[in-house]
């Protein structure tokens, strides 16, 4: 059984506000933390949080988190409308039972210029945790700053990142991705895992779509693509989606009614490179 | 259509603990926090609070309320097990637009003895609001903390209820309770009201069921009596339903599937009086 | 007696980052919410949020506003070193007894282009309240969010600027300011009222600092301007104090220990126009 | 330098209310948390708790914790007055720099009938915890909900006391505390640490004053002793103070200003058995 749900949403592409993926659109993020549609149990108010790359700022991506819901946080009025970028990554939680609920546990997790989130659970965690954790290097381990299995997994995907950093960086994401899912399988066994990762350095993002679930059960993902998404009053969609394209959404769910969202297929792995070019193939 | 949605219970019986009637029940009120049974949008997310008498402590109940959801908050894990009461009121808030999500927006709102939770919105409260604090006398109008309908409601009340603090406190209560509702709906024009009230001072409980919707559109309520409500790992029940009840239950929804829980009729007032002997009857 | 204390800093001039005011300097608004030097109580605990104008974007000013203290909040380690602005306004709480700690009692108040904020407390409030928002029109009534005095500051500033939009928009802005404070302390007698305000379009700013208290008493006011304000490290410093000025701070302290903090002389108002010219005025 | 500072105190006689402790003495636990007395920084506003035990109750003590101050928790106007036990452990954090400032790092922690807090640090804990992690059994290891080196502390001290639970149930806590005291300061060389740990187990009440700091700096504690600890209005006081105790306040400072007071000397473990017998000891 899937254990944790949350939902994510990322962007690459031309410049948007904030709002064109969190607020805007008809099935927008925030509306998906109280009405997400792809899930029996449709909830996702454990915990909010949006990072965002801001242009000519080298530092890490600007992170707001919160743990009240994200559909009557004040402060989400404000900011998303007024907020430009172009790489964007937001996700809305469900805890895991047992997994608190607090701001270090909320999504995305950042380091340097790396913001990761995830949608799913590892299998059996109480009993895999310590193993885990004790592979990972001092200056990761140091790093984590909550208890959840999703911090967890982005710790071993900046282990696993360390050793490609020398190739080129959206191939070493991706690699880095794969190579994180089956570092966790091999050691959680038991239950199933449900794995749906997506990390980004504010100019390629990478992102998974996996279980090892024997009845198949998988978590949603889907891609979008084109020119450039735009909202008009509530209503958003793709301008010439499909070939050619100068902007990407990642998202567990269409945000929108327009075609072109396409499921990402089960046991993949996807990227966009800086140049918008996009590739998925499976994870063996 | 119905504005606000919230979820709330009243007990008023043999002293139970908390956890009786907040989580152990399948459909306790944490659950309907996030899996309202009745209600097409499920969620009741935006703030949570309970009040229960101590037994030989004369001041005001005591409160607990806390913005984040119920359903993960931590501290409601230790409390509700090992604080017992023979009269509790609890509720969990689903925030009208445009109310604002914090902790004095949410219920129970005390004063004294008296704690009072509501369920439902005043129709075009917006327009309404000035006129109906006008009318307040200046200690009511000093004592409001928040920003909502439910904690103007109960202003009213209060005001109402002075005036009849002479007569038998039950019959005042329930008599004070009806006095609110034709006094907001007499200024509310426009939108319809949706009305349900609860009130208790400790030793008795009155409620209300009432809309002046044209299509009939009403908030639920329900009344379980019997002997005790008792609770074995999580199947709660109420002992011996019926006749001779010395014990009540008010709920927006029946939390268990025990039989005996009753729909209160539209449009009226229910009273459980120190005796435990319970009455209704249609709001003119 | 200063009810209640807070601590702002409104900054309008070259772009800079945020936490050139709210972290770097050796007195930076943080560091005043945890040890402000000029005042006995020196914890402003009960509340922070800043307010600032993103260039291009034509709605309200950004706003993020956080109940718990600022001095460990995690969000504002990202947002400050990457947002950059012309126009900024912050603000620690300490909230007067009584007024409860809740996101909508925290400073800025924000309304259309404006930013408002308040360090001080009108006299005998709880008498003065009802009879201030009687005169309010309807439009600005209903646009209270809270309960504090400092958003009724902010309303009755609006409902005098107001009649003063005609004119020239800074000239309106200190007028309106020096008649919500006598419209003000004409209502609220007996206890004396401490009045610093301040409030910005973005493009102007205008601050007061006002008592009618006999003693004297008073909380502290600075100016400060020059070239540019610039941090190095942790140090901070106004490139070019003094004439010429193009950018200008308004502070309850000093932020950084380099010449050129003026304190505003009491019972004051001062304003900073659109071309940075600055003045100051005794209010009659 | 003493890092973390906290505040905390621990209660054992004859049943009181908690307001006895945390509100009405002159210089109650949350007057602590804005203005502690016996600190050069005098804030412990990352964070609140108290446990307390509660008649014929056999679960866990009741906790409540919160993150936003203690000093304007409205909750806490209404719990403390009707509460009433024999046994309370509560505590005001100041953070350590570097640790989140969220609920699940508040003390005190709970481990079945145990609570227990800290107020110190582990001296360079971001080296030394790893090391102090890895020796805990799996059963301990998995129930550490934060990231704080006082949980970690409980932590220990629950391995040691799994190893003397055999013997006199006061005896094994003092001991166990000593051996945490022991264990930590063998793998946290370098800087100095600062172990004033205090646990309860609802019956008797163990606590330390040490630090290994060559300059013999370390963090105050006192012991109070007598017939009864009583509140009129705000003025507290112990009845019969001294011998012959049927109650027993530890605290990190005195609460009221009455005699009796005496600092726990340094180094030295106390322990008030079931019989309220006290007795203190050198840690070797």
């Amino acid at each position: 059984m899937l254990a944790a749900m949350c939902r994510f949403v990322a962007y690459l592409g031309e410049p948007i506000t904030l709002d064109s993926l969190l607020l805007r659109p008809a099935n927008s993020l925030v509306h998906q933390s109280f009405d997400a549609k792809e899930f029996r149990l449709r909830v996702n108010g454990d915990g909010f949080g949006v990072a965002w790359y801001v242009a000519g700022y080298e530092g890490s991506p600007v992170r707001v988190r919160t743990v009240p819901p994200a559909w009557n946080n004040q402060n989400l009025r404000s900011l998303p409308p007024a907020m430009r970028s172009d790489c964007i990554l937001a996700h809305v939680r469900a805890a895991s039972p047992g997994l608190p609920v607090v701001e270090t546990n909320c999504h995305p997790f950042m380091h340097e210029r790396f913001a990761f989130c995830h949608n799913g659970g590892i299998g059996d965690f109480a009993r895999a945790r310590r193993a885990l954790l004790r592979d990972l290097p001092d200056a990761i381990y140091d790093g984590i700053e909550g208890t959840t299995d999703s911090e967890l997994l982005f710790a071993i995907f900046l282990d696993e990142w360390e050793g490609r950093r020398e190739g080129d960086p959206g191939d070493a994401m991706a690699a880095a991705l794969v190579a994180t899912i089956k570092r966790t399988v091999a050691v959680a066994k038991g239950e199933p895992s449900y794995l749906n990762l997506c990390v980004t350095d504010g100019e390629r993002v990478a992102c998974t779509r996996y279980s090892n679930d024997p009845t198949g059960a998988m978590a949603t993902l889907y891609y979008h693509e084109g020119r450039r998404y735009v909202c008009e009053g509530d209503s958003c969609h793709m301008v010439d989606p499909g070939s050619g394209a100068t902007t990407a959404i990642v998202a567990s769910e269409p945000l929108s009614e327009d075609a072109g969202w396409e499921a990402v297929p089960a046991n993949h792995v996807g990227l966009i490179r800086e140049d918008r070019t996009a590739s998925a193939w499976a994870i063996e």
